[in-house]
């Protein structure tokens, strides 16, 4: 890409997660914030009626909306199904004001801490190389895949997911409010250093967290929950699971431990919002990637 | 009272606090953990529909629902009113199998850690005293006015609200399962002790923290926040509160302080459930209860 035109930053794709929708309320009040030189930056929520009523989503999850061809099929007529060819009109690539990056803004019951959920085209790397640098306990989680994912970012290819925890659903804290601001306008700082070809270099390489699957919870034949996160696993995200070790602690008491057979990085332990999509963590491998600049 | 015929453990009045719901599931599939020789325990989940919608409530607070007046007004028609009525047709006093107590399982998005929620009758009183005999870290708080409290535990003047947290909305964890487990046990067996006249006798003073009143978020005129809980008093809960110090961060960064006259214990600070009742947190005052015995 020869340089960004437009930046979209996006808060409240899920109306139950307050840290995002409140940064950008804070920025729409304070637009001088976002300003930059050499780009534009437009704010938006997402879901505002989901908002209103402190919920994830009024029908459907928003944030699974966006496979093409339901944003093609006029017939869908969901809340979020609407929503969702909407956001796509106004910021796609074929929209009304097509955006070159999105930021988008998130929180999570799991102690994801500050998490930049991005894949690994070069841009996506480079830019939370960069994020990272300033704030060395960011951890990278390669979480898209093409064919599988429709979040609101698959309509466009530049960006990251901001995703901050543990927070519960329905609160705003002061902290991870403040650290996604920061995170926010030093995005836009790097922005503005990209388009005047004034990239720092850094180390060519970056520790990711590469996601490769997901476990649900123990359940009966009518999906009635079995058993918990094991105690000793609970926000314990981005920390190495090895097989053999407690992963889920049932109701009688007895420990269940983790069979994989190799040791794993779990994240996203214990989202509210996953219960009912049949997650209970998702699985990731650690690596270290080269030679992305 | 003379003996306890007959005690009531609930669970999910409100249908996101996971924690009370798979107490009372798992007390339904293993009930000798909750038969007693001398008087009968019943279990029940007070708002199965919300429970199923991962929501407090349905159409409104069912735990706001019990008003005399309301209970004997046939018009009302909510989803929670009429289960407030089937409720109270079940356990009140004229009920079908009416309960001397009521152990009612919440739990809370604010640092209460295991609170213990009651008024100041002797009997509960010398209940939350043996409670805290057995595990100090339990916390009293006298929260219930005869004439402002309309939770379901007002059908029954005996009993206590068990609240642990934090913990988000729509979240089970094991420590505080375990916890609350315990609790319904330890006070079963206290009920046993009761009945037989073997109430062991403890020292005649006991420290809870009296509700006396709420403070709201600075809010604007429609309604919208304009602060957050400072991250000072974040998950401070019981925890002293002097006149002069930070209260608020404004989304500007700006510390509001306590403007009160004298220190106070603030208590469901942050609780998501609160800000729509414009609720940042409940005070309470710190006070040193004697001669209950």
């Amino acid at each position: 890409m020869n340089s960004i035109q437009r930046v979209l930053i996006v808060g409240g794709v899920h109306g139950n997660e307050f840290t995002g929708i409140y940064v950008v309320k804070k920025l729409e009040n304070h637009p001088y914030l976002i300003q930059r030189d050499n780009f534009e930056t437009l704010t938006f929520l997402a879901n505002p009626k989901a908002f209103a009523a402190v919920r994830r989503y009024i029908d459907q999850d928003l944030n699974r909306s966006f496979k093409k061809s339901d944003l093609q099929d006029l017939t869908r007529s969901s809340y979020e199904d609407i929503r969702a060819r909407e956001i796509n009109n106004l910021f796609g690539a074929n929209g009304k004001t097509p955006v070159d990056v999105i930021l988008d803004l998130h929180s999570s019951t799991a102690n994801m801490g500050l998490t930049l959920m991005t894949d690994d085209r070069s841009f996506n790397l480079q830019l939370v190389t960069y994020l990272q640098s300033l704030n060395p306990s960011i951890n990278i989680y390669l979480s898209r895949k093409s064919e599988e994912y429709f979040g609101l970012p698959s309509i466009c290819e530049l960006g990251c997911t901001i995703e901050v925890g543990a927070v519960p659903q329905g609160v705003l804290q002061a902290d991870f409010f403040r650290k996604t601001e920061a995170l926010v306008i030093n995005a836009l700082n790097y922005f503005e250093q990209y388009n005047r070809g004034e990239i720092p270099s850094f180390d060519k390489s970056l520790t990711v967290y590469r996601h490769i699957g997901t476990i649900d919870y123990p359940r009966n034949e009518s999906g009635e929950l079995q058993a918990m996160i094991h105690p000793q696993l609970q926000f314990q995200d981005y920390q190495p699971l090895a097989p053999g070790e407690p992963i889920f602690l049932t109701f009688d008491g007895e420990t269940i431990t983790y069979q994989g057979e190799s040791t794993v990085y779990p994240v996203f332990i214990n989202e509210a919002a996953y219960y009912e999509k049949g997650i209970a963590m998702c699985l990731t491998q650690k690596e270290i990637i080269h030679n992305f600049y």
